[in-house]
């Protein structure tokens, strides 16, 4: 017999919630769009009444994105369910997702409300919320710190109002698994009109069992998990889509038959998409999605996989989309044969971004003689993330190495205008750096700078991540590939001070912390 | 009442097996002394048989480092348990840890053999080995999948010939926590005689539930957890060490007061060593080690916890040694004052070591003005990984930018003499690394590289992992710091060769796949 288990996706909310990982709302549309083809079943696209900006990214998946049903966070609060209905109206398949502290901890040290107030806030939300749409999911936040009779009574209370799904959070990640599993179990058992609603569960990382309580609970009556790409999100995230996905896919006998509606093939893609828009990337010792997951170091396991694939490997690599990268065009290779290569690999191009990509393929060509199939994943990341681009990179001169002083001379277009500069610094980066904000003249910090190669090989490109950070703490992010190092590092801080530079001329403020309340 | 949960470190053998991830003689050490600081109970050091290298690491490791228990792994086979012998005797804590599939599944594609010639074969090796010691682990390979009747029988026939550990391994990483914990308390109940031995278990990551599968055990009889630092290992990993150790002192109510003999404040220091020395990085949203595992992005998080602690965060970053990165130093600090910031982070140098540490030091204030904790870290990291020197950086100058063709003149020294070169390249670092293969004239391949910067700011040090393989495959890691990435990347470069040069000069052979059989 088969459970389907419903896959609520929280990468755009939670998972955006990481240190760092804030998406614009160009990012946002894509990874939308990947979590569709993934096929999610609800889509958690952000906090409406958060600021401006979420407001706008959640109306434009409702209105753009088909497939999932489409969900909008909101406090249990009159002003923040009305916002979030504006955001989604017009979508058939919408969620309200409202939600309240129930913990006796946060009561006390947060909110300052009774039980029986949290109770009234609580009934009231779902119920307003219900006014506007059928789809309603309310969450009692630190729900595996609540006292469990009153758990049951809140849970009972907002399904007579209405409430179709109700979720049980693991905000803090404190929870063990049998106990968790106990827990769904016994609201299964206690809770007389369960029966009416899915129950949902969203469990935190914080002692490395997200994944494990979630199973937890889908053996004991689940029947929705909240999750995240990557398990990306605050402190050590939410449960991995990917981990719970494979976990009952390869042991359906353990969980009854259950399973999700998910097209595995479409993991990997999302797992590099999402490391790629937020720059938290992988370990390479991350289950299903880590770059190792699938090789083998040991001869002798190598024998026995020789031998039999199942003695040392449950999961194959080619179920998730992963594999080898290939190489698949040469510096003879024309623009159709780059076109039907986008095609296969599901890229979708508007015509003057391919121009762009096929441009810069022709170059890396020219260098690389062989290009991969990573290498053009990353050329098309750099030509169709949206950046508003005031600067542009046009010349730059760099003197560098060992007991020589860096240079850099630098020369930028600012709206068509050129603008030069030279510098020096402690590094050849650094006099990079120094040299562009001689010339960009915009108060930021530099917090993390990273370096991967796309592939092996001297001769890779090389993906420079950098995030800065303006005067109120934003976190804007920049990205560049190049076989130049140096190049590569230009062209991410150049993306990031766009970002910073547009999104100062545009954005709207978020909620401060102090005009906030709590979140699942 | 407290129950006292063994912890067995496998990271220097299972851990090593890692892709990549191979450590020489004097790292293996230097991270065995680290394990001895963190309070593990047992040290698996190596797999004495299977090398020449893992031999010398297992005896250097018995005879030099203080405290634990020190393992050497064994294939049930006389001339491994003799060889294991070799490498550990004259140490009074020493372990012989002797291995053998009992699945059927291994059984069949591998083995080759009937059950009741693996029981043979396992009772022969546990009695071999108790000629030479008090301390013998047994392990059924493969065990989660092993029908339980013949573990049980195989499991009670150790023990009668005195194996004083049986270990059950999830080597595939296909159990369910709730079947598992099954499974250890059926061994517990159907095994007339487990009450002489400690039942272990070692579970893999594949399915992301190798910690809740440890717990799982523990909960029900198992008195030894084997895991790794940073969960590394084969494919996706075993059980992290910090997790398993920390959720049991967040919770030991639900595990009947299960606690370890873990000195949790070493455990971030275990932590970035072993990420260190491998090149395998710890993803930002690692639970108890990752970078953002403490952090809060979301305002409204934020202010519960600033209203209280525990509203928000169950473990806190100082119980495991981690925090801020601090400026401790400047440019005016002297030699004493070095020392002495050493000596706080509980680093100890040779002279000549601290010599060049100190001189490094000096030139970093002079460029960066304020130094921190982690800089210095990654300077003395620098100066003390003992690296064979045959090639040595003395001179080197760049040229490269945007729309420019990259050159690179280096010098080396190789045993003390000049040796000169210039060549361009398709970027930067391909030019540097294109003379110094011209010099150095070495076949290998640059498998990987990657940079991150190890605190913020433009003028931070830039921490460069770059990875080889000769032409057997054998992969080896370098590692260069620097304020200038070009300076770091040559630093890196360098010292991998410098590895693969010594190698092949002194190393002898691994055991080929063909020869091996197996390992838990």
């Amino acid at each position: 017999m088969k459970r389907r288990i419903v896959i609520f996706d929280t990468t755009l909310r939670d998972g955006e919630q990481s240190p760092g990982a804030s998406m614009n709302i160009e990012e946002k549309f894509a990874l939308a769009e990947q979590l569709a083809r993934l096929g999610v079943d609800v889509i958690e696209a952000g906090f409406p009444a958060s600021s401006g900006g979420d407001f706008e990214a959640v109306q434009l998946i409702a209105q753009k994105v088909k497939g999932p049903v489409i969900a909008g966070l909101c406090r249990a609060l009159p002003e923040d369910i009305d916002r979030g209905w504006e955001a989604l109206k017009g979508r058939a398949q919408a969620r309200i997702h409202t939600f309240l502290s129930t913990s006796d901890i946060h009561l006390e040290h947060q909110f300052k409300r009774s039980r029986e107030q949290i109770l009234e806030m609580a009934v009231a939300a779902v119920a307003r919320a219900k006014g506007y749409l059928e789809d309603v999911e309310f969450s009692a936040m630190d729900a595996s710190r609540t006292e469990l009779d009153y758990l049951c009574q809140v849970v009972q209370a907002v399904i007579e109002v209405g409430a179709t799904t109700v979720n049980i959070p693991d905000t803090v990640g404190y929870a063990q698994p049998a106990e968790f599993g106990a827990m769904i179990r016994a609201l299964t058992e206690r809770v007389p009109n369960i029966g009416q609603a899915v129950i949902s569960v969203h469990c935190h990382n914080d002692l490395g069992l997200a994944v494990a309580n979630s199973l937890a609970a889908v053996a004991n009556g689940a029947g929705q998990v909240e999750c995240t790409v990557n398990g990306i999100g605050e402190r050590a995230g939410n449960a991995a889509l990917e981990e719970v996905v494979m976990a009952l896919r390869t042991r359906p006998d353990a969980y009854g038959g259950a399973d999700t509606g998910i097209n595995a093939k479409e993991i990997y893609r999302a797992s590099r998409l999402v490391s790629d828009l937020t720059g938290i990337m992988v370990q390479p010792n991350k289950a299903v999605v880590g770059s190792n997951a699938f090789a083998h170091e040991s001869g002798i396991h190598q024998h026995g996989l020789r031998a039999h694939r199942s003695t040392y490997e449950i999961l194959d690599a080619r179920a998730v989309g992963a594999g080898e990268s290939k190489l698949v065009l040469g510096k003879h290779s024309g623009r159709h044969a780059f076109e039907a290569q986008l095609r296969e690999m599901g890229m979708e191009l508007a015509p003057e971004q391919l121009a762009r990509a096929f441009t810069r393929f022709k170059e890396l060509a020219d260098k690389k003689k062989e290009v991969s199939d990573r290498d053009i994943e990353s050329i098309v990341a750099d030509e169709t993330r949206a950046v508003h681009e005031i600067f542009h990179l046009d010349y730059m001169h760099v003197v560098g190495g060992s007991g020589i002083l860096p240079t850099a001379t630098v020369r930028l277009l600012r709206d068509g205008e050129p603008i030069e500069q030279a510098a020096l610094g402690v590094g050849s980066v650094d006099a990079i750096y120094t040299t562009i904000d001689q010339l960009v003249k915009l108060p930021h910090k530099l917090v993390d700078y990273t370096v991967k190669s796309v592939t092996g090989g001297t001769d890779a490109l090389g993906e420079v991540t950098v995030r800065l950070t303006d005067e109120s703490g934003r976190v804007y992010l920049g990205r560049g590939a190049s076989t130049d190092i140096l190049d590569a590092s230009a062209r991410a801080y150049v993306q990031a001070l766009n970002k910073l530079a547009y999104d100062h001329e545009t954005r709207a403020g978020r909620v401060t912390p102090e005009e906030a309340q709590g979140q699942p």
